[in-house]
């Protein structure tokens, strides 16, 4: 059993139990986007965490075990993703990936947001227009050091 | 002259001339998400809108008609971006991707968030344990048409 | 068991049922071109519409169940697909790429046809020196949001 | 100068004369699909057409003799185009690809669409709620020779 | 059992029963060329060829079943061959690519060879310096259509 | 001035020359088939044919001095080849490669066909239903030495 | 002018002048390792720092503009690199990858080591079995934030 | 049974025991970060060291075996790693590769530093800041031979 | 039971009888460099080869089967490789590739190296300062064709 | 200028002095394949070679400073070669890889064969059968060091 395949049962038992990422979420005591993240492979669980999943969804000894490893990141089975929903942030970052540079370096300097020190927050945006995807990202901006 | 050709003047032309993207945005008009992408080649300025920058950055005649005329979009050299801070958002989406996919569809049901119909809006996040970026990204969704 | 397992699966009960995707569209409800995509895994099926495919085609409880999960979607095994018949379709975007973008940002303005807010219909074309066929296909223009 | 170099400048002269693709459509005599591929590098034009298009547009001697001559067709720079309006395309071969070979080969046995005796016709379909563009394809079948 | 599972149980079933791809190609009763070609996953068997082979290759039903469903065509591994036999052919392409294209425009105007429509022959070729690999190739040519 | 440079002036030239590649063909003393070859930039001119290709084209002095160099070869901007005819002979590699190679070792044993001791020829081959282009290809067969 | 100019100016006028890149580091006043990725396109000078620069180098107004806008980053031409010597350093991590990762969050838990907030150091280390390169590297540990 | 199942067995033991990396380097008798890479099959073990960390892991007989043999190295899956704390020492070498090429040869001449002739340190750096990762590489630099 | 599944069964029953390559070599009655790259999969064993192989490491009835069979070569699992040995290799043809080009072009003319008619010898080299890894490559001079 | 430029000219200025490789080997005064190698831009010149070939083939200052800066190496427009003569020793390594490997690991342990402290030697071999290559290649052996 690898961590891949902890992740394939958790969706499988997720389904079976008819449970939602967001209740999931609440199992674990983080937000939905970290909490569903984790899930899927991409962040690491306490063991209290993990046994609690583990209670939730049915897991066998070994995968609460893995749970608790720090996995090896990365979500997507291609550098391009070809999953629509997916590939929209991609374009975005295609597109917009050089307007993001130079309006952090013109308010911040030389250096990052970090992808680390960062959260997220995804709901949804009532419109009469039709409804919309509201995420709200932050991450501390790091300088680079100069030495 | 193409296009690209028109991106590196206007940036050689903002140097020159000490000018930031936000004061470029008030010569466009719209906010400096949307300006900065257009001057970087990904949107397209209307005939107004490219006259008004030709004359605030002394872009010849040719340069401001290739600014109306709808570029072919992706400011990026290579699939997987190089540069450290665009690198970053697409390592939110290599470690989000799958998080993404899951919540939207839980909320929403089969669809995408638009790319299209999608404003955002990048701002400093004042913190004591040091400053964070901050965006705010909304795009309408559309579900998938079944027929 | 994966999705890319049901769809496995899929193929060789309607092989051993002696059924077609026509026919299994009508077991679905919708068009042969939807109902096909689903199939294959690329639409979510809703409760009603899995089990009737279930029963259709002698599906186990969890195949009916990953149905109706929104699935990962891409179906070819490689960036440029290898099969003959799928090529000519890339091969047309390859050829007329350009044109699509030209002609309806000419009649348009800048913006996209939407591939989610799509269908498209495929038909025998009769025609003496040879069948054709015909696609059509219909997507809403999405035009860029200006902000 | 080399072919590439005679689409730039097409490209341009259209903008300067501010002549539509339409237009050099009715230059040459074929509809606009065929026509604008062939002005951008992708059809050849006869001498006739050729030099009809150097009047429109003030072409050199060099570029008029250059559509003539059968380009090296490919119009995109990359094989998965990052241009949001071609990606669709793209993403619908992605998404429908196996979808498409199951509908033909269900209708005509093993074989393709040609992409060669081939046309198509791009219009604007009006819609309340949206308008939509409408893409008529339509290729001879060619069914696999057994030998 | 998949089409792939089908081509490696025809190559193990052919070593057991010491036959050859001539005597294969006359149970199915085309050229050893199209036959091979059908075997190794790239054509279609009509029901009853795909029998015929089945008994002459002891193959189970649900093989038998697929060997009549078009398959997702393309023998290679990878986008470049590494197999030296198979390389050489790649090599052709690359060196004389662009010499097909100059020579069958030169003879046929624009448009290509089918690879559909198409035939060929593979022969020895006895030479006092060593016998030679013969092919023939015939493949019809398709103009482009204009319209 | 590099290879690449005077590939690009022949092909000019013999379009303001109205030459064909037969005609050029003449001139070096060699085949249709080689002779496009080697002034298309894969194989390489005796003094007299570089001189003689030089008068008929009017070509620089250092242009005749480069096509007796032996060049860099490979004739295609991409490893998969965009353009359409020369794909369909990649199709066929593609499509035909495990058959090439069965069929070869079947009557030889383990080897390959020669693509450097190797000629051929391509005709039209008349064809009441369409002509068809015909290529003969003759490759010495190279057994695996064993030491 | 773009700042890929710079570099190759920076280059030649280096050797022309017979400079190091310690002796430029000690123009720009920072470590010889920050300093000389600065010069090469990495990392971002002040206005100070590119005035003394360029008054060491003979640049152009232009090249000390550029000098103080932060780049593109990313300083080789090929995903995998060709050259040898920073070979080494890929293979390096092709080969300890998984092993910092292993130690890293045995360490200190899930996170990273910023290569942001970085600094290194390469010196001669004398051997009597052959001098050795020693680069001490040093980057803050940044937790996974959870939310 | 392959190497690959070797190290996942490896991993899955060491959780289930507890053991940490530190104590399995103990048991093999060298640094950590020899260890741990040859623990994730990137190093050899001799029959004294495998047999050792057999009994501390529980491991087969086969799997023993297999730790004695000199592993096919690279322990990632795609040439640019996606994990975000091994990424990061991907950018590193992106963003300083030509400067680690600068600045030895500026110290050592033309050659490289060997990743075989090497040995690194990696331990925690206490900083009021915030705790940093220090690694101390040291490899022997290696002129290039001329002959 | 595929031609991959033959070598890893012969790499682990190598090791489990304690047998050297330079052994199995003796039993199959070639060169160690032959005989180790057919037992790797990559040239044909006799019937006779086989069968010694196959007792000599105990191999079942199928896997002698396989081993005359003529296998689909190429050893390596990416385009670039990542072992360290072999990618020096790799890297060798990456630096001296034109200069094999020139050298050889100078001395035959226009042709190429057999790496078919092609035999090796990798011997010990005793050096003071450091064995040496000695391999002597003997390759026949083709000439390319002209016709 | 740019090194690549010197090694344009220094392939041009040869042809023009109708030098060989053999005889700027002479005037540089190292073995053909080291002094090729570093005209082609591989390796690096002392100021008096660089000075005794600027002289030999009437090289302007700024080349003959280029050619005592280390290059960076990597000979090969793409990862894959396409050139014949250079792919051979590529599908040399395809096909060997994993017998060198074998074959030195079981010779001297684990480690590599040097690419750096390596030379080689590459003469004609007559053959009554056909004159073969004969290269024979000799690298330091280094073992991996364990710490």
């Amino acid at each position: 059993m690898q961590r891949e395949d902890v992740t394939d049962l958790i969706v499988l038992q997720k389904i079976k139990k008819k449970l939602t990422w967001t209740q999931l979420a609440e199992v674990i005591g983080h937000s939905k986007e970290w909490s569903t993240a984790a899930l899927l492979g991409q962040m690491t669980l306490t063991e209290a965490q993990a046994k609690a999943i583990g209670a939730a969804l049915d897991l066998p000894e070994e995968a609460i075990a893995l749970l608790q490893v720090t996995p090896y990141k990365g979500s997507l089975p291609t550098a391009v993703p070809t999953d629509p929903l997916i590939y929209r942030f991609y374009e975005l970052i295609s597109v917009y990936g050089t307007t993001f540079k130079a309006l952090i370096h013109e308010e911040f300097g030389d250096g990052i947001m970090s992808a680390i020190d960062f959260n997220m927050d995804l709901t949804r945006e009532p419109d009469p227009k039709g409804d919309r995807v509201r995420i709200v990202m932050s991450g501390k901006f790091l300088p680079y050091k100069t030495y």
